[in-house]
């Protein structure tokens, strides 16, 4: 048995309440090591006869990665509180794990010996809104979606579509531009809508803000915001909008107050500034999100400063209902602001999202007290790796799996599992054109837990590299869009609601059936699914265990009989068992 | 190598904010496995000609436990944030530790692969108070240290030290006891008192509480407190008062009310009642500390509740300028409420100290959110069962290096480490009466990083076994008192106090020279100190590998001569080097 393997530590992804009763528990063990793993647990305080009253369980597998298997449990502790330690057993060797570390025996009535669960208090249980589970999102860079108000248009707008944008385009896109296109959302079958940022801001992607309290003139008016998120809301679409706290823009009013009066200015503390006048050239002399002058990090510990960007948080959805907040550059703000937000979202209004832009590992952020989610970004990277032929099926799975296990359940499955962004190319373009591969992203990911997004214009086949390739104006001439791709998409968003087992409350297995052909269960209580995704370039023949019901949701050139599947080239068949 | 044994996560024990400057990252390997540890470090916004500008560090390995070497490193990222990984090397392989996994070779201009410790924003990092790290505590059980105004024993009071003490025994101790014998504790050295609580209560214990606001009569008055307190900070001794928060008595007024009207109580969503009737018999029918009727749980999620509780923090600081908080079963109550806390506690008074009973890992409260630190029983555990000869002196290194490497190093500076309590048997009875194996822990303690505490009438060899036995009455005739202890702790401390390589400022690493005698260099700017003891009943001969100084601090029957050292049974050693 390999000891050095072994983890635990309560209060993070391995060990946490799922909700107000039921407290999971995970381990991790050594691939391939251990036989059976029992969890040995009790009360603290229920004591028969001057003996500890303890049960055990069985721990079952929940997955694996390169280098470990995670072992489970879901328990409902009675009183809310449990003390546990572990009984580790292979073909030879019996171990007790503990808090204190490995014994032969221990003696289980010194329940110091056990890791401690020590209170299941409800304000501390991780709880994101029931609706986000349901949620299907589609992401639009306002600039460039529609452009349905020309007299909102910037100087210097050039005609939709006419060229590839360049860092400084402007198009014209606008809310009115969204609400006219609001039937092929709808149409689409999405229910939720991430907007990047739409305050009063310089640039064309408006991130760098100028006035939170605004909306950016080129999009519209308050008024027509208004009618944007009433439009949206009458079809079922939830609105989420960009915040961006954790830096200003060059032309936001206290930056420029403090350019001009360095430090006798009243703002000089809303930043970080390093001497007392401020320089922006050759680098800025203050912090900035990287080192960009035009984007100085906010001092959000000025008190001054974390009461204007709260009210902001308030004031958009006491106004206008707006029913979550995207945060840019989160992990670079401090632990205790969110806090602070997070109190102010959820008492405006219960049932709002928060999602932090966080691209590594997040679970500072995601223990119940800041967001709800982070942008799910090593999701993307094992999905647009092992589509594309980057790394093998095994590895696919690994990744996968070690996702899961890094984080909780409960925020498993509210994460925001995206293909792309604006940040990143688009999937045909990574995909180098790739239509069929796509098809398998979406697939995946649309038949995975957590909360996907779809990122505007892929839907129809947009291409485009890095920023600004993946920011071209939407294609709304039917000619130039794929409306083959678009029906598949659609498909694949409305089997997620329909069937019960395709979407985020069914529990996913992945099957060992073939090194290169990827085949993951899913099970609810009223379904279960196999998928059967060949995304090689070869044909595949699979032999599985048992033969297949014949009722095939889905399917790409797929032949099932009995107990066997043959796939073309980026084949695949979902069958209903 | 073995990877199953490497680990790393930011934002705990192994990457944390030292200080606003400072960053301290740790990396865990298999125990005797690497032969180097290099950090590839920098600032993920600095580049050059596209290249990512990266330095190269070794790290030093810092301890090890049983399974495991930990590697440290300190450094001082110029602008405040950090992209790293980890070159791991052995005599036959060499590979990179990513966030993403181990890589033969990674892109190294490619981030995304690193570890991400994003912004050490300062609200972020754990800061104690400064004096904390240097003080020495005396806890004090006050119905037990002085009767100092019979007019105020409760009925039933038995005379001072007539016999051990009952579950319900009462001898009158009170404030006026206290500030009558606050010369010993001068003279002794002490620079803390933490008292069990204070509060008006049923027990005497007090940990029952019935009224928050006032002190219990027997104790003495308000204003007696005022003057306690006083005297204290005229003679430069701190002030801890323990906070019952978890649970109330069964005489607090809000419980009675509900005791009688159920759910009809403007006091019922106080605590956690299961049903509309309260009842106490055969099981309480609510939420309590254990099963304990007397102790129903508060219900610190009520607004109210909370109000109140924060509401009695404010006070006693704002009225009493007591200097921190000793908070009992505190990892039963929710975290935001410790978070809340902590803001009214650190707005009133930015220098209070704030300690959670937590017996168990205590990481969740020791982000600098909530405590400066826990009652830190591993370490004591590990301390009283090498000293008595229950485990081998490896094993005792491999404890407390342990229990080093489960915290960051500015937790452990302010580490509350206790010998025993008055939850546990004084340690002359657990060391069954072998007092210079006392003396030995004490060295130990007072000779550790920390700040560590000294339960009352310790020092004079008081003796005492589980609750009740260990609270017996402070012994306070001399002939009775073991004057030769007391001068030896007293001592102690002085050189905690005088030499700058004894106490919290110094570095301690354990020396390997003989698998039975305690060897620990503990280093300073100013000082090196060589701690050499004899935890064996049996003589023993050191040969160390330099010659030493001959200036011995402190030694028991030790004879040093150039680079040997021989010892008694329990002999010791502390020579300046």
């Amino acid at each position: 048995m390999l000891k050095e393997a072994i983890y635990h530590r309560p209060k993070n992804n391995f060990a946490y309440a799922y909700d107000r009763e039921t407290l999971h528990i995970r381990l991790r063990t050594k691939k391939n090591d251990l036989e059976t793993v029992t969890l040995v647990h009790g009360d603290p305080y229920v004591w028969e006869d001057g003996e500890w009253q303890y049960e055990t369980q069985l721990m079952k597998k929940s997955g694996s990665d390169e280098l470990f298997d995670y072992w489970f449990i879901s328990l409902k502790p009675p009183y809310q509180r449990l003390r546990y330690s572990f009984l580790l057993e292979d073909q030879e060797e019996k171990w007790n794990y503990t808090e204190k570390g490995f014994y032969e025996k221990i003696p289980v009535d010194d329940i110091a010996y056990h890791f401690c669960f020590p209170f299941m208090n409800e304000a501390d249980v991780f709880q994101a809104p029931e609706w986000v589970k349901d949620t299907v999102w589609y992401q639009i860079f306002p600039e460039r979606f529609g452009n349905g108000d020309p007299f909102r248009d910037p100087e210097g707008t050039l005609p939709w579509g006419s060229e590839d944008p360049r860092q400084d385009s402007f198009f014209g896109g606008d809310f009115q531009g969204v609400i006219d296109h609001l039937d092929h959302l709808e149409d689409l079958g999405i229910n939720g809508i991430y907007f990047t940022p739409i305050f009063k801001a310089h640039s064309n992607h408006k991130y760098d803000t100028i006035d939170y309290m605004e909306i950016d003139p080129q999009f519209g008016d308050k008024e027509t915001f208004q009618k944007l998120v009433r439009a949206c809301h009458e079809r079922g679409i939830r609105v989420m909008l960009d915040a961006v706290f954790n830096h200003s823009g060059y032309y936001f009013s206290p930056f420029q107050d403090v350019l001009e009066n360095g430090v006798k200015s009243d703002y000089y503390d809303w930043f970080h500034v390093w001497e007392k006048e401020v320089k922006t050239q050759p680098k800025p002399n203050y912090d900035a999100f990287g080192f960009v002058p035009e984007m100085p990090k906010l001092n959000t510990e000025n008190p001054e400063v974390k009461q204007y960007l709260l009210d902001v948080a308030r004031y958009w959805i006491e106004e206008f209902d707006i029913d979550g907040w995207r945060l840019d550059v989160a992990n670079e703000v401090h632990h205790a602001f969110w806090r602070d937000f997070r109190r102010v979202v959820k008492t405006t209004k219960p049932e709002a999202y928060i999602l932090g832009e966080i691209w590594h590992d997040s679970m500072p952020w995601l223990q119940g007290d800041q967001f709800d989610a982070v942008m799910n970004y090593p999701f993307t990277n094992a999905v647009l790796k092992y589509f594309n032929g980057e790394i093998s099926l095994e590895h696919f799975k690994n990744q996968i799996s070690h996702v899961e296990h890094m984080y909780p359940e409960n925020v498993n499955e509210v994460a925001f599992n995206l293909l792309d962004s604006h940040d990143t190319p688009r999937i045909l373009t990574y995909a180098d054109g790739n239509k069929e591969a796509v098809k398998l992203m979406y697939l995946f990911q649309l038949s995975y837990k957590g909360t996907p997004c779809i990122y505007y214009g892929d839907e129809v086949g947009m291409t485009g590299g890095e920023d600004p390739g993946c920011r071209k104006c939407m294609v709304w001439d039917e000619d130039k869009q794929d409306l083959e791709l678009f029906s598949y998409v659609q498909n694949l968003i409305s089997l997620r609601k329909s069937q019960p087992a395709f979407g985020n409350n069914a529990r996913l297995s992945f099957k060992d059936y073939d090194k290169d052909v990827l085949v993951y269960q899913k099970d609810s209580s009223e379904q279960s699914l196999l998928f059967v995704v060949n995304a090689t370039e070869e044909e595949k023949d699979l032999s599985l265990e048992e033969p297949l019901g014949e009722t095939l949701l889905l399917s790409q050139k797929a032949n099932v009989k009995k107990n066997t599947v043959k796939l073309p080239a980026y084949g695949y068949a979902v069958i209903e068992i």
